[in-house]
This record gives structure tokens, sequence and C-alpha cells, in this order.
């Protein structure tokens, strides 16, 4: 048994703050639970005693003669304060409907009411919330709409006013609720123990979750990839506009901002992301509702030509695939088609079809096994034919209950009157037809199991990571210097082409000479951000004496343009020749930790922000979908008759980067920028890299 | 007056094929003329005789004593020719409802309807439609819904069957209609007429048009260009999907695609096109309700955090402007503001906010100056507090009518009702936030009047251009040789290197000398497509050995690798120092005509698709947007401290462009590949034409 079940299925339920004056949140809560028809203890607790809807009052919890699976707090906060000692020693689970904590600033109390809570093994579920709804027993301990009708899909809300709302649209739209839980404050309990619940919940087959930050992206992700294949989640996830607060000093850092993090993440493990409200409870509504598709033939049956394209037009804006095979189409529809009809697809029974016509033509789309799925539009003429139309509809799919089909009625009063009876049938149902297409869009999306792959060992030198690590953290030294960063990346197995840090000419013509011509100089100083603009780089070195006259004109350059700069010396490496060039990064995530990302160099970087992100570590598996995500990919893979770069050398490298990253956790940014790509093999031209020193 | 004036407001309408029995199309638009409340003379024609609703029936058109504005044909197609010319000679206008023409092939049949009308000097609405209503009369002279309410939107759908539907979603919106009409197959009138007699009708405010293509794009753009400043249009353009089925040979051709240049011509002129039914219908209703904001700021109020950080995504994503004045916001809001609530932008009153803390707050933010447009959010409770909310609502948007309000009530039954209440009450009001904010953005879109500048004079010379082109009809020859492409192109004042045609070494040697080094040759021949991969091209030619070398190499290496080519000669032209590669391009479209386009070259065009288009001829003005369109225009303006590119020569270009195929319509299509821009200037390195020869 889940260590759950007693908050989602209770035996015993207090409520601390019951009121006896109809209209208050105290006496909203005990009222719900009555009307639900809960069939567990209910110990309303005030002061004053007396009765509430006919339960005894007990005056104080101590009164109450066993220990309660769950005490719902709705008293005001300071008085929350006061009595949470006394509510943990007698309750399993504690709600905390009472706001006024963190969410105005009030950090303290809730620190108290969970640290209170703990002391006596208690859990706590807010504060600021609006309760709990959930069907097994079945209890509505809310202070939200009464009625509530149970079925398979579970809402988790960080948002209570919008959770409340919620409720009442569920009744409107018809949709049966599992359970739903306000996470509010999240204070001690989150969105990932709420899912860790209901992923095990036999009732529960999908959730929609809102959420406006997440603090344990970690946790949250292994939790959705830990999730049996029969369920489901639909996350919407507001607040985009409020990225890019954080002050970042890397280029991956200021291109991951929160929110293509949130982006990378959901999809790196298969969660599909809702863009509204509205399309996150009809994605949910139809997964709720349908069987998975069975395969990608989607067949659009309509009686207006207009509706039929607008549909193929959506469909192919959401990549669904609208059936193709002629002939296997016109078996299926020749013969139930009326005059001026077609049974291309979309399939256009024309403005004459009524219930019969309908009838046929989808019995014949759900007895074809060619067909998957099957989206039935229908243009209202605000005649007769409705209540046909209405009946050929719910008999047909009752019939055939075994391949997704959605419904749009498009038209006044009568479409209306059509699409309530469809939901209240269980079957999913649509004024627009684009609502449609984007929720079986979603059916097959979240029916797409994601495979990462498996992450390998592999060989580092970390004894060698670790000593430059921690040098400069001895040394305060935020930023590593170019070659420190370049020799940690060589220890991790990334492709770093030789260098030499060299303090003399001497040095640096015998560095030159063993790495071979050409080579480059740089200049090597903390104090030195832009090299290329104080001529502290100098590139095409061929020979000695050039190599001598550079490191000269270097430090030259370097005494005269920046005098207070301190030099350590000047960086030999090879000159690379020409290929593709790529930044591969790391960053520290505010949600998810280390996050890896790529792209392609340069412009597309700088210009396009046409680059990628995943949750670091990640499986090769992933990485190579990581780097066909980018627009640019068909550089990498060939353009133009030329040959494929090296894509297996970048994903190796990624690889490597994550592994690194995720060891060692001292690692705040790096960049690779750029690595360049040759048809056989990736090299290091620069890199940058960031570490935590101190606090 | 206007002449479709008979058509929209008929003093005299007759029916052929009306019908005695009710259900019946014949019938029905009989029925639903005469339930509209129509003032004018109905004639039903019908062979039989007798009555029908009380209304004498005619046994033959000719039996009407006048010469009626409008006649409705609801016969058979095959009846309906043979009856045309008496219609003809009988009606002003002609409403062919009749389907089965070219919609299914019979467009022999559809061309003597049309051509036995014009005859007679009358005009044809369809075949195939359901008809039209008409606000100002009143009159429904369709087969759909009788009811249908007056007001200020038009809707215009080639789709019958959508069309008709749209009337009962309209009714079920309570949304009023100044017009609604079906055109069908557009035999004779289309959209274009229609469209110039609504911009001039004062009952309408804002057209909703649906179509799936255009014949005649030219002239579409020009009405709606001289649209009056307080009409309104909204387009919804279905098939996208069909797109790209035309045989191209040019880049420029197979990048447009029909749908590309269809989202860039509506672009051009200012019109905005809805993505879905839902979107385009949201739209024209609060453009139908709202005046126009009169600036840019927009405020949130909402009792619940959740549906505010929802509103302010989606402003962000659609590019509304978030008021965020702290100092004005505090100001308004302050002392109105409940316990825990914000005034910061979402204004936030809290989940306890009743009627008259709505009513304060919206008060103020109407009466705010500087607010001009407001987005109040209203997340149900299901509770008692929905009256007054809904009162609230009524109450301070009738009181303060002067800027844009629109309402959301996210939640169950009681948010259904409050939002019924508020349409019926003329109030823009939605179940979704999201629709709310892109309905905001299209009243914002369709307020930003257009100006795409004045077309300037240019010298060309015309009679080279001209000679060129007819050669090569004479000889026809479909592709244009490379130096014949240029030579037209250096006539239109484009910026071409110097390039000589050279048919042997001394003419090669001779042609270097006089350009100057370093040159490049290339082999002119109408069989050699790809001149680089047969030895074809020699770059960077220094001096003049290397020329005559050049010059016979690229003779041997096509005799070689092409035996069969006949080889013209070979051009000889300045080798052009590197800069950033765009190409400029034009082609023929099949419902828009000439159409330029622009991009960066490479890559950009090839693997990003990152092109833009305009209808030509084009104005500079518009040009100037045109080329800041595209994703990579920061490489022309300038990235990391590198000076922009000369745009000025790019906008010279593309208008030059843009007039030569408007002059010289046998140029089908064009691409420079590309146009070199430096610093200052830009240089033709490489040019495409081709020609239409024959018919």
């Amino acid at each position: 048994m889940h260590y759950l079940e007693p908050l989602f299925n209770p035996e015993s339920v207090a409520i601390v703050g019951a009121s006896h004056h109809e209209g208050k949140i105290g006496h909203t809560v005990v009222k719900n639970i009555v009307e639900s028809g809960y069939k567990g203890r209910i110990y309303p607790v005030n002061p004053k005693g007396g009765e509430i809807l006919g339960l005894k009052v007990y005056k104080n919890i101590f009164e109450i003669e066993e220990k309660v699976d769950v005490a719902i707090i709705v008293v005001p906060a300071k008085v929350a304060e006061n009595i949470i000692e006394d509510v943990a020693k007698k309750a399993r689970y504690i709600i905390v409907i009472t706001s006024g904590f963190s969410e105005v600033g009030n950090i303290e109390g809730e620190k108290k009411i969970v640290e209170a809570a703990r002391k006596h093994g208690a859990r706590v579920l807010g504060p600021n919330v609006f309760g709990i709804y959930s069907a097994k027993p079945p209890i509505n301990a809310t202070f939200g709409p009464s009625k509530i009708k149970a079925g398979n899909v579970a809402v988790v809300s960080q948002s209570g006013a919008l959770g409340i709302a919620m409720i009442g649209k569920a009744a409107e739209e018809n949709m049966g609720l599992s359970a739903i839980v306000s996470i509010g404050n999240k204070a001690d309990l989150t969105e990932v123990e709420i899912l860790s619940y209901l992923f095990q919940d036999d009732s529960t087959r999908v959730v929609f979750l809102y959420i406006e930050g997440l603090e344990n992206g970690r946790e949250f992700l292994d939790i959705i990839r830990k999730r049996p294949p029969n369920k489901s989640i639909i996350v919407l996830k507001a607040g985009r506009s409020k990225a890019g607060a954080r002050a970042v000093a890397s280029h991956t850092g200021s291109l991951a901002g929160s929110d293509a993090v949130f982006d990378a993440a959901f999809r790196q493990v298969g969660i599909l992301r809702a863009d509204g409200l509205e399309d996150g409870l009809n994605w949910v509504t139809t997964i709720a509702l349908s069987p998975p598709p069975k395969g990608k033939n989607v067949v659009i049956v309509t009686n207006g030509g207009g509706l039929g394209v607008i549909a193929a037009d959506a469909c192919e804006k959401y990549g669904l695939h609208l059936f193709d095979d002629m002939e296997v189409l016109r078996k299926t529809f020749q013969d139930v088609m009326p005059e001026f009809g077609s049974y291309k697809n979309p399939v256009d029974i024309t403005g004459q079809a009524g219930g019969k016509e309908y009838k046929a033509a989808l019995e014949r789309a759900f007895k074809e096994p060619n067909i998957h799925a099957i989206l039935a539009l229908y243009c209202d003429r605000g005649d007769a034919e409705l209540e046909d139309i209405k009946n050929a509809f719910i008999e047909v799919h009752k019939k055939y209950g075994d391949k997704p089909a959605l419904y749009t009625i498009f038209g006044g009063e009568g479409a209306t009157s059509i699409i309530t009876a469809l939901k209240r049938e269980g079957i999913p149902a649509f004024s627009d037809v684009e609502d449609a297409v984007s929720s079986l869009y979603a059916l097959y999306k979240v029916n797409e199991r994601k495979d990462e792959g498996e992450l390998e060992e592999i060989e580092m030198d970390e004894e060698r990571i670790r000593k430059i690590i921690e040098r400069a953290i001895k040394e305060g030294r935020r930023k590593l210097l170019a070659h420190e960063a370049k020799a940690i990346l060589q220890a991790a197995g990334v492709d770093v082409p030789p260098f030499y840090l060299v303090r003399n000419i001497e040095e640096a013509v015998e560095a030159a000479n063993k790495i071979g011509y050409p080579v480059v100089m740089k200049v090597v100083s903390e104090d030195i951000i832009h090299k290329t603009d104080v001529g502290g780089v100098v590139l095409n070195i061929e020979n000695e004496k050039e190599a001598a006259e550079a490191y000269e004109a270097i430090i030259e350059n370097c005494k005269r343009n920046v005098p207070k700069a301190r030099i350590v010396g000047i960086e030999v490496t090879k000159m690379l020749p020409k290929g593709v060039e790529t930044i591969i990064g790391a960053t520290t995530d505010a949600s998810f930790g280390k996050v890896v990302m790529f792209g392609l160099g340069g412009i597309y970087v700088e210009v396009m922000k046409d680059v990628t992100f995943r949750v670091a570590p990640v499986a090769k598996k992933e990485i190579r979908r990581m780097v066909r995500e980018i627009e640019s990919y068909p550089i990498l893979a060939g353009v133009r008759g030329e040959k494929s770069k090296d894509i297996e050398a970048i994903i190796d490298t990624i690889y490597r980067i994550g592994m690194l990253v995720t060891k060692f956790e001292e690692i705040l940014e790096l960049d690779i920028n750029p690595l360049i790509v040759y048809e056989k093999g990736a090299k290091v031209a620069d890199a940058r890299m960031s570490i935590k020193v101190g606090k």
C-alpha cells in the first residue's frame, strides 16, 4: 500500500476550525464532506462545541478518541501556527487550507508548521490550498463546488482558484475525476509525491498537472520516467514570461532561461506540455475517454467540404497522417457514398447527409482495420436531421469502441445540444475542429513511449579534474583559465588538441615545435576577457621565427592595452583546419540542476538561437534525438552532396560533458565554443568553465 | 449607390423552383424570406401554380409583371441550364443555389449559366450556394436557419455547409450579422465585388471571409487596400496542405508554395489571417463589439493568481504589452485592493473578491487614462457570488464603454451562465483566457493601418530587355542563358559587374584584361546545368596565362564530360570579394501573379528556408519591412560589433526586380543567387531567368 493511501482514502477526518455558519469555509468543507457521501468518521472541531449538520462538534482535538488519518486546518494563520503541534499529535496527514504563509512572505510561519508536523511524524499538504477530493472513499474535502463526478482523471493544481474553477469546469464538461489535489505552497508534500501516489492508483488513467515552478525537477522527471505504461500526464506549466531573470555569465546560461529548459526536460521524458487551459482540458478528456490508436492512419468524415479542408490543414499542422490509400478508401466508402460525395480523405458525404449516411460511413471506418483513428465532422444546418445525427454518432461509437473517434459539431443551438449529449455519453465531442485535431494529436503523443537509452560507464581522469578544481577553489577563482578548462575536458576524454602554457620565448618556440605548425597563441589572463580585441591572439603561426615574434607581440600588446592585467602566460595550440563550428555547453538550472546544450556555432547560436537542451546526464540514444532537433541539423548531415560530419563524435562529446558536470557538481557553467566537427572527429578549439567557489 | 445594392437590398425577389412541400429547399427559401419580415414583393415560381405560405405561385417567370431585382434558382442543374435565359431576361441578379456544376466537373453547364445571364445584363451569384441574408431589407433568402440577428458583422463564405453552420453559430454566440453571403463556385460574382459592396455598407463594421483559393488575388488585395479606415476584415484561408503541387524549376518558385505567398500577401496589405474557425469567430465578435484601443497598455484584473499567470504568458506570446508603470498601478489600484492582493500587473484582487471588489478595480482601470485595454478574469468558485460578479461586469462595462474590455470566466455551470449573460449584453466574453488574449491581439492588429509606401518611377533600358526576351521567344528557349539574364538585370539598373561572352582564347584574355584580375570563367550552355560538376567553372584567375589556360580547360572538360552539349561560349566576369550572400527572386503565383522573394543565400535559404515574399510591384517602404522579416536579418544589420551591410542596396535591387517582372510579364521566374552584399553596395554574382514561350 502506498504511504499516501490514508490521505486519499482516509478512515477518519477532523476539521479544525469547522464553522456553524453557512458560507464560511469552515462550514463548506464539512458540508462537502457530508454531501460527497463520505463513509468514514467525521470530527468537526470548534471550541464552541454544539453540532454542525447533525455532527457532534469536538471542543478540542484531544477530545477525539483516535488518531485521525487526515486533519484539515481552516483557522487563521496565526491560530494555525499556535495549534499545529497539537494537531500533529493527533493526525497522520494535515491539510492546511489556511493562507497567509510564504505566498505573502510569512516564511517563518510556514516553516513552523512543517517542523511541528514532522516532529510528530505527520505530513502536510499546503498551506494555502483548497483541499482534496478523492473518488475512492469518496470524499470531497474542499471548499469548492459540492458536485463532483467520479472518473479516471486526476487534477493536481498549484493554483487554488484555478483548481476550484476546474472542479466546476469538469462538471460542466462531464469529465469524471479520480482525484483533485491542491498543492498550494508545497511546504512539505509536492507534486512529486502526489504523482507517485496517482501513478499507482488503479482509478487514475490520466493526470492533469498545473504548476508554475518546480523546486525538485530531477525527482519530478524520475517519477514521470517510472510511471506505468497505462498512465498519462499532461502538464500546464505557466510562468513562461518570468524567465531569464537570473544573472548568467556563459552563453549556455543566457540561452537557457528557465522555460527553454522546462520545454526540453519535458520533451526528454515524454511529457506533453499544454500551451493553455482549454487545450489541456480537451486533451485530458480525450485521453481519458479514448483507446490508444493502433496505427497512424487518420480518416476525416464530413458533410461539409470547408470543414473537411480546415480539419486537413489542422492535421498537417499537428503532424497527423491522413490515410491516403485510395484503393482502401474506395473499397471502404464507395458504396455508401451519396451522389456528389467523395471517398478521398477527407471523406465528404455531402451536405445532404443525414443520420443514415453518417451511420453507414462511420461503421465502415470503424470496421476497416487500416483506419486507426476517426475525425467525424458535422456542419449543423439547423434542421430536423439533428436528432438522427446524434443517435447515429452515439450508436456507432458505442458499438465499436476499439479505436479513437472524435466528433466535431459546428453550428448553433443544435450543435451545442449534440455536443452535450455526446459528452454525457462519454464521447469526445468538440465545437471547434482545431480542438478535436489537437486532442487527437495529444492522444497519439501520450501513447508514444519514450526510451531515453542507458547510461554507459566511461573513463575519466577524475583525480586530475579534482586537482584543478580544488586549486581554483582554494585561490577563490570562479572562472577557470582556458588551459585549466581544456585540461579538465581532456581528462574527461574529450578530444582537445595538444596545448601548452608557456612563460617565455624559448618555451613558446619549443611548444610550437612539439605541436607542429601552424599553431595559435593566446594570452592567458583572468583579467582579459576579449583577447582578440587587445591583440592577445595570433593565428596561423607557420614557423619558429613567427612563433618567437608572436610571443613577444602578444606580451607587448597586452602590457600596452591592459597594463594592469596579471598575465599567467601564453597558450600555444594547434591551428585547427576548417570544419563545422558547433557549441556544446552545460549550465546549472534552478529547477533541474545540470543541463547540457548543443547548437551550431557563430551566427546560428547568436542570431538564430538554434540550440537545444537536455537534463544531464543523458544517454547517447537521447543525445542523438537532441542533435537532430536543431533546425540547422542538415548542415551536419550534409547538404548539396556534401558528406555528413562526424555526428557520433558530437554525441560522444555531449555525453562526456553530461557525465562530467554530473560527477563534478562544482562545475556551474561550461562552454565548448567552438567544437570543430570534421568528417571524422571533432576537436575543442576553445573552452570556458566556471565553478562554485564558497557558498 | 453601389451597383450591388439591388442584390443586398432588393425590392422584389422571385424563387424559381419554389416548392409546396415543407422540408424541400425550394420551400425553406420562401419560408425564410417570409419569416425574416421581408417587405418587398415575393414571387414564388412553379409550373404547378397554387399558393405557398399564402403567396400566389407564378407558373412561369414571364407571368411576373416586373423585372425583379433578384431571382433565386433552386431547380436541378439540368433544368437550371434550360431556363437560365428566361430568368436572365426577367432579373437583375440571379442566385443559383443549385449545385452539380463545376464542383463536380460540369464546367460546361456553369459556363452556359454565366453566358446566358451576361447576355441579358444579369449577374450571377453561385452556383452551389446557400443564398444570401441581408439585414437592411431585412431578407433571409437562404435555406439555412431562419433566425438571424441583425448586427454589424458580414460573413462571406466559399463553403456552403460551413456558411450555414456559421448562421447557427452566430445566433448561438449572439453575434449580429449585417449580411451573410455564400459565394460557392464564384462563376461570376467573386469575393472581390462582394467586399467592394460590404466595405461601403454603413451597417457593416467587420467582414469574416472564408475562402479556399483566390483566382484574382490582385484585385482582392486592391479592394482590401481601398477599404475605409473603420472597416476591418478577418480572413480564414483554408487549404494550406494542398500547396506545392505545381511543378516549379527555380528556387523562388519551389519555396513559394501557394500558402507562403498567401501569408505574405495578406501581411502586405494588413489582412489578419485566422488560423482556425474558433479564433476567427472570436476575433470578429470582439472587433464588432469593441472600440479601438487608444494605446498599448494592457491590464489584467484577476481573482486567481494562476489564471493571471496564464494570461500574462499568453500576452507575451501574442506580443501584447502588459502595463508595468508601478507608480500608476499603485495609485490606480492600491486603495481598492483587498488584503493579500497585489496591484502589480496582473492585478490580483484575490480569491475572496466579490462583485464589490471587481466593480471597484474595474472602475479604476476604466478611469485611468494610461490603461488602454482591460482583460478581466474570473475563476468561478461555484458559490453565490456569481450573480454579483455578473452584475459588476455588466454595470461597469456599460458605464465606461470607451476602451476595450474582454472578460474571461473560467469554471462550471455558473461560468457558462455569466458568459451567456455578457454575450447577450453585447460584451466580449470567453471561457478560455487564451481566446480572450488572442482576440485582444486581433483587435490591436486590425486597428494598425498599414502604409505600404508609394511606387517611384525608375529608369530601365526597356528596349534592350525586350530584345533579349524576344529573341529567346523566337528561338523557343524557355530558360535564358546566364549572360542574357545578367544583361536584363543590368538594363533594369541592377548592379551587375562587367561580364563578357567569349568564344575563343583571344577574346577570353582580352575580356579578362578589360575586367581586371582576378576573374571567373563559366561555360555558357543550355545543356549544362551543374557547371561546376563537369569542370565548367574556373575561379580566381589571376593573370593572362591563367586566363588562357582556364579557357582551354573549360572547353576540354565540357567536351569530355558532356560531349553532346551545345556550348554557346564562355562567360568572363569579375571574381567578387566576399560579402554576405543573399538571394533575390521572383516567381509567378497562380493567385497573385508576380511575387518577389528575399532571403540570405546558401544554407539559410536551403536549410533554414528563411525567406520572405511580397506581391510585386512593391514600394520601398514595404520592402524595408520585408527585409527585416527574415530571421537572419541581424546578420545584415551587423552582429558582434560588425558594421551593417548595405541594406538600401538590397531594397533597391528588390524594388527593381519587382518593377522588372511587373513590366515584363513574360518573365516567369528569376533568381539572383547570390546577390553579394557589402558595407557599400550589392552585386549580382549569378542569375537565372525563365520566360513564357508560347501559350
